[in-house]
């Protein structure tokens, strides 16, 4: 189980590395739900997600032997990326397992920007953990799983410690829930600080297995992942089930259209990239399923990676 | 002549009024560009760009006769905003004059969130003007011009001497050059903070006036007025080109593509939504014309907005 202590030794090792990463106000934003909101923005964050202080947490807590032997991942997304950054940085070979239909961009980042090993496989978690397994069986690799792992949660938890020692008496905390590594970190976080601190996690209605296995008490999971928050369609892990269930007030759940709305509104009125899971914490605070009035409200924006190309080619159009 | 005091003076006036803007930095950029790039992301101040210091001290330095008369401006973009803005916050009527080609977004935000009335005209210079002026003759008002106006051009100035004090020992800052009062603020707030320090104005190709001017000495105007930074289109003033001449070591000309990559860079790497008239400064410097290298070079991003209609329809669809 994690505890507060390990957030602040996560905090030691990787401050310098990481981001400080801003937060950022809205006076619209606080006349809108009549409270004080904070935005710490990982968006601003390495790699621009919040995946990077886990993953580097994680990596450089590895014996000797592990980092001589190199580590393996597999995600299309922020955490592919985190752990080639991450090894990098540190000296340590990395290979990435990725599904075929992930963004070439993505690809290329991985493989050329942060020198990983790339290893392409078919677009399923049972291929892509077959795939995984195997080169952990050859060359003894050593897996960094995106939340289910001790050093990754302590990570993930200290976005919200330096949020609150940015700002003075909060009262809340809202976070996006995927695997649940980013909202066990911050509801530990929250704890160790103060405890009278209260987090609450915010779910993709569409893909709702966190907040049913609060209502069921075992874990749930989800018949389609059918969301635009794309980094949210994992289920939870018994390691995070446990600690949201000792830590986490309560889960909470966004329709589509109440993430979109989020998001712009953060991109039109804060000039803020954030991609559609990073803007599903605010998109629970403006749901108004939480009372936060005249409240402290703190909110993790955890990334802001998407894909633009479509945007941009109608501005190139206009150009020509 | 606007002077290093004024825009100290300016500064005291609006201090806790606009935004003390955040100045944003990335290692990739640096490595790119091979010096240490700072942004004054004034893209994070209060109507979404700069033109809100300018507006605010220009404003707040009116007669009490001026005040109980009103105001008035014309445009369609963020000076409309700024203007309606400040006189609700110092609780003077302003109107404003809009071509009816605006957007409806922009239009209602001048009237409903800023209170402002609005006064529709015809797509042209020409009519703008013949309309505000009627409405002088009439009530009185005052003319807050966007650029052609010493307190304007202070308040403009703000935004550099911000920078200064937040970032030590910069060489160099670059902004984008339009109707060139930022320009002109900016230069008179470098010289007057360290003598050495360099001001170098970035102007889009297809409009690039105020290049030309400095070449010939006289004020030039545009043939055409076609570019994607829809904020730099104006020519300059007497005003402006004197302090251009004055202060400012060079203008430098970007081509509508090499705006749309800094934009893009901005928006992709950075996570920051940015109008393409500002982006124009940072696509000046990644042009290389000036050199940087290991250089200090602050870069002012002058405002974030941008119709992002599309961008988000697209997005709709697929929740759908």
């Amino acid at each position: 189980m994690v505890e507060y202590q390990d957030i602040l030794g996560a905090y030691e090792r990787i401050k310098g590395i990481v981001n400080n990463t801003p937060v950022m106000t809205s006076r619209t934003l606080n006349k809108l739900v009549n409270a004080e909101i904070y935005l710490k923005c990982e968006n601003f964050q390495r790699i621009g997600a919040f995946k990077m202080r886990g993953a580097y947490n994680a990596i450089s807590l590895l014996s000797k032997e592990q980092i001589d032997k190199g580590i393996i991942a597999h995600s299309s997304g922020n955490h592919a990326q985190a752990v080639a950054l991450s090894a990098k940085l540190l000296g340590i070979k990395a290979t990435i397992i990725m599904p075929e239909t992930s963004h070439k961009v993505k690809i290329n980042a991985t493989k050329d920007a942060y020198g990983a090993e790339v290893v392409m496989c078919k677009n399923s978690l049972e291929a892509r953990q077959r795939t995984t397994q195997n080169l952990i069986n050859r060359y003894g690799f050593t897996l960094i799983h995106p939340y289910n792992n001790d050093n990754v949660i302590a990570g993930a938890g200290t976005a919200a410690f330096e949020l609150l020692n940015q700002i003075e008496g909060l009262n809340m905390i809202f976070a996006p829930v995927g695997g649940g590594g980013l909202i066990s970190g911050t509801s530990i976080a929250a704890k160790g600080f103060r405890k009278d601190i209260k987090t609450y996690g915010v779910e993709p209605k569409n893909v709702d297995d966190a907040y049913r296995s609060m209502k069921s008490g075992k874990i749930e999971s989800n018949e389609t992942i059918n969301s635009i928050a794309d980094g949210l369609l994992t289920t939870l892990s018994e390691r995070t089930f446990s600690i949201i269930q000792n830590n986490v007030e309560k889960i909470i759940t966004v329709s589509e259209q109440e993430i979109l709305n989020a998001m712009r509104f953060l991109w039109e009125r804060m000039k803020l990239v954030v991609e559609p899971s990073g803007a599903c914490s605010l998109a629970g605070v403006m749901s108004e399923k939480i009372s936060v009035e005249n409240k402290k409200v703190g909110v993790i924006i955890s990334g802001g990676n998407i894909d633009m190309t479509n945007f941009f080619e109608l501005l190139e159009n206009k150009i020509k």
